[in-house]
């Protein structure tokens, strides 16, 4: 743990360094009641104990993007707290479901580290793991993050970059998910009639819907994870900085994408797996946040016949609607793109 | 159910139709929490487990109005997705009490249309109704709104404009309060000494208190009850309207007169239903709320020798206060008023 | 309690009297999440129910400053509705542990009061308790304000101004704090390795963070506690008044920099009492609130190994970090200070 909360710098990581991370959280339906306020979802597992029971869970789940957020967050003040941006994320498991009143804790191991040239930052690679009560794991994932220098001249480890798979395999996936019963599984009360052999790959959605962010939205969000990262609170230092505001965490627009994808994609009520994230440019508050997603691979999943995986590629937007569906101009992102995500969602068959 | 949430059009509307709404919801103390901090309320029942135990309950009741938002949340998508204006409500009646646990789902009838003679829009008439996990109806209103037709010339349903009754009778109110036990109940705790017997038919009650709605604060309200619909969240395509403006959920108004209402009327725990309500002009984020009532009628309610019921006309303002009762110059409303709103609430004896 | 929300003017109150406060409140896991999102502190022991229970809790407990802030909001429409100033607190005792599920009520016994010499308002000084549902009291406290009058021809109480203590007593620490296990208590996860006797009198830490506030997180926050005073809420009425906008709650300073002095007192898990504070200026939305704090005593608890006692000066700023500790300039407050607090904190030996 670092001391005084002023957290580590580059030359503090070591390879192989494991980091337990401070402030274990009991999760509750107090804090989902206030995720569900925050971004609007309304995939039905998770908003109904009725439905939830009905095809085969013990009671609602919490939304597996609020269980990330919150390891994701214990996270921060060790590893990214001198962070100057959050480069990219991968292979990001969902290996248990979470319930309300589990408490979950972090760790992190420093699998890769590369200083720039510059000597003043360097990138650090870590793969963060969040647990139970019961010292089970729930999540999985690889981050990694260009981190300031205390010191120009200090030394520092040898040099690592990590290989990282492209994406999670479907045999790894539904960890997280217990085997559906689809009798009870009502289309209609879900929202769609589309089941997994609706999607075809290619296939291009249009959420429709635009979510405006204010400062106390993401705010409130952001603190609920107990995420200490400084930009997102600061206004009188962010004012003074290279935005001159307070930049959003870059796990608020994937929340709010995938709040915004129920209208396309409404069955596909669990997150399984994260391929890969780019925050491609940040949002400010006052701004409207769109999304389309884009089918990249329809698979089925060894030894389960209740639900398959969709791989989607989520891209959400800033004052931008979506139904042209932009990304990129040649190799360049669209200037109102924001966020380009690859994940793998479970739907029933 | 509307196919990737575009919703239906005037067109689309059959009488006798009966819609069967998507998301049933488990509301929770996580909801009431917040429910509390968006709107400040203090009715007792609902503030004190052990005060509501003291005389009858099983514990806290949620809040009436939280319970329509709800329901009428998941009755947006499917009904007022392309609604130009919320015109009304009548005959709503709180049916059974709800408690946290509880999931909640929805249903509508299509029991009126009549186009309108332009062509491009029409008014749609439903019944909407809440049931609880149980299958048992908690709620049940008519509201009627015009929506935009898809294609002009699309030809519609048979006109109907059903005849709605001017009030709820007192005989059908008291079915979602459990016979209260008097003796537990504390004039003292419960903020005022003034029961039924203490209102006169004609008086006017200043509620004192205005409160400023933010934006964050009416967006987190609005999504709580996963009302989707899109001028409260979407400043981008709001801008370009009408108004400029995202516009306030009219439920939100009717909640925060509801709260200030504790001043002068603090017993009248239970809002037992809604004769009819008007939202007579839009509410925008930095305006502040004052309400005043007049009391239209104080009935028993066959049968019970525990509560009576008083009509109440609230009148929210915008931007003014209520110490002179605002209302109608000649036909026309004071142009600071934004809602007219003609409810029973049940007051104890 | 008072007609219709009008509350108390300075004439109205009688030395002795005892008065039992309105709306019995029940406390929930939905409080403790909004809490939670609102100031992000990030302490152990009300973050996570198994190390809670790992230390000899039955489960987390309410945040102190929770508890006091809902007592407090109580006392508001009885105490300081015609309010001009909140000017102190002391003897600030918490004396039993706070759980989700319980229900707080509250009185204020008047134990001085002193008419101004401009006969326009009074000092009124009040000692509140707060008991749970058991009647067991939980919390008390002496508090002044400054209250205007209604009439400047009433003619008023004796006058009497009580003698407060400097501090609450180290033997009358420690009541709400069960006697810990150390064995459980796991240095890591509670984020510093820091114990009692790592402080020193005279130690001064800067928390380093900042943190923005919004005007919907401290309305939000404020309608939490049922705080009625209306300076907070009315931005039509405090648009006109003295500083043009509405004044944020004092309490939401306090909490805010308790969250803050995680860095640096990570350890320092309960608040046992508050000798005195001060809020030397007020705060607006916008502006960002810093702290720092100077360990002004280490002190044993008699019969108790487990936790000691540092009594603690916390001092909030507002745009303007606290690396240099900006405490006063001679006699008077340096322009950026906006509370100055003297509190007890526990933290394992």
């Amino acid at each position: 743990m670092s001391k005084k909360g002023a957290g580590n710098f580059f030359e503090d990581f070591r390879l192989g360094q494991v980091i337990k991370h401070a402030t274990p959280r009991t999760i509750t339906i107090g804090d989902v009641a206030l995720y569900a306020a925050l971004f609007g979802s309304r995939f039905v597992v998770q908003s109904s104990d009725m439905f939830a029971e009905k095809i085969g869970y013990p009671r609602s789940p919490i939304d597996d993007l609020l269980v990330f957020h919150i390891v994701f967050g214990k996270t921060v003040p060790d590893i990214s707290s001198n962070a100057i941006a959050n480069l990219g994320y991968a292979s990001c498991r969902f290996l248990a479901a979470v319930f309300p009143g589990d408490t979950l804790n972090a760790t992190s191991e420093v699998i890769g580290l590369r200083e720039n040239s510059n000597k003043q930052s360097g990138v650090v690679y870590v793969r963060s793991k969040g647990f139970n009560q019961k010292g089970k794991p729930v999540l999985d994932f690889v981050r990694w993050v260009m981190v300031r220098k205390r010191d120009e001249a200090a030394s520092v480890s040898e040099t690592k970059v990590p290989k990282l798979p492209a994406q999670v395999e479907p045999k790894e996936l539904g960890k997280a998910m217990p085997r559906l019963k689809l009798k009870g599984y009502d289309n209609t009360l879900a929202g769609s009639a589309r089941r997994f052999a609706d999607y075809k790959v290619g296939e291009k959605i249009d959420h429709l819907d635009g979510m405006t962010v204010e400062e106390a939205e993401h705010q409130i969000a952001t603190r609920l994870y107990q995420n200490t990262a400084r930009v997102h609170f600061n206004q009188f230092t962010e004012g003074k900085g290279r935005f001159g505001r307070r930049l959003i965490y870059g796990g608020h627009v994937i929340s709010l994408a995938r709040a915004l994808s129920f209208n396309g994609l409404a069955n596909a009520v669990h997150v399984a797996a994260i391929n890969g994230g780019r925050h491609v440019a940040p949002l400010f508050a006052g701004l409207t946040v769109f999304a389309w997603s884009e089918v990249l691979d329809c698979r089925e999943i060894p030894k389960r016949k209740d639900v398959g995986a969709l791989r989607l590629r989520t891209i959400a937007t800033k004052d931008r609607p979506c139904n042209d569906f932009p990304f990129k101009q040649g190799e360049e992102y669209d200037s109102a793109v924001i966020l380009d995500l690859d994940y793998w969602a479970l739907i029933p068959r």
